[in-house]
């Protein structure tokens, strides 16, 4: 298994073979990246649901209107992005919003973010869905 | 000639046919495409040296290391996605933020992404290049 920071390191043993994913180290994280993750309305929705919720969801807790595997890739696109960290609970791979890093690296940035995404929800009016905040 | 608020809709005439280039109402701003048109090194350097000038900047102002198309899509998708404003001035296609449009829909975004920008290459060790604030 591979638990690198980014890919143009060599990978590095783990004690849980297949289990843990690939995050970047906070220092590798790119704003570029990260406004790219932000950019799509299923990622969006995503990173809104996990902010909402305060804590670790799911995929299965926030209902996408697209195919697992879409959904899977729009995960995997957040968390290559340094914006949610993905680990394996059990069966259940859990998800959570990297915070802290990201308010370290760009301040204020997220919750502008999240906050023109409510207020432009709120425009347009549409709802974030079943259990959302 | 075309000058339309958004693409669902119909053209409407202008004055100047041939001059005046497509532009998004602010009401029909998305954060998704800000977003997606920030995501971009090159875009990014466009919109900090647009902030940086506090005016309008033509393309040749902000050299970039890419091909003059390239270039062109650059400022394209900035424009499409109301991040700024093309203009003709005589010969020369002048390139203003659209600030007051994003503040009002956006609150606080654009001056974090600029923030963010500037740390970023600040840890990174980038320069803005010639001409850069």
């Amino acid at each position: 298994m591979t638990f690198m920071t980014s890919p143009a390191r060599p990978p590095t043993a783990s004690a849980q073979p297949g289990r843990a994913l690939e995050h970047p180290a906070a220092a590798d994280i790119r704003l570029e990246e990260v406004l790219h993750a932000l950019s799509d309305p299923m990622r969006l929705t995503v990173v809104r649901r996990l902010a909402g919720g305060g804590g670790e969801l799911s995929c299965s807790d926030v209902p996408l209107p697209v195919t697992k595997s879409t959904t899977t890739h729009h995960y995997r696109v957040l968390r290559e992005a340094g914006v949610i960290s993905q680990t394996y609970r059990g069966t259940s791979k859990m998800n959570a919003l990297r915070r802290a890093d990201l308010d370290r690296l760009f301040p204020g940035l997220l919750d502008r973010v999240l906050e023109a995404a409510d207020a432009q929800a709120g425009r347009l009016g549409e709802e974030l869905g079943p259990g959302g905040p």
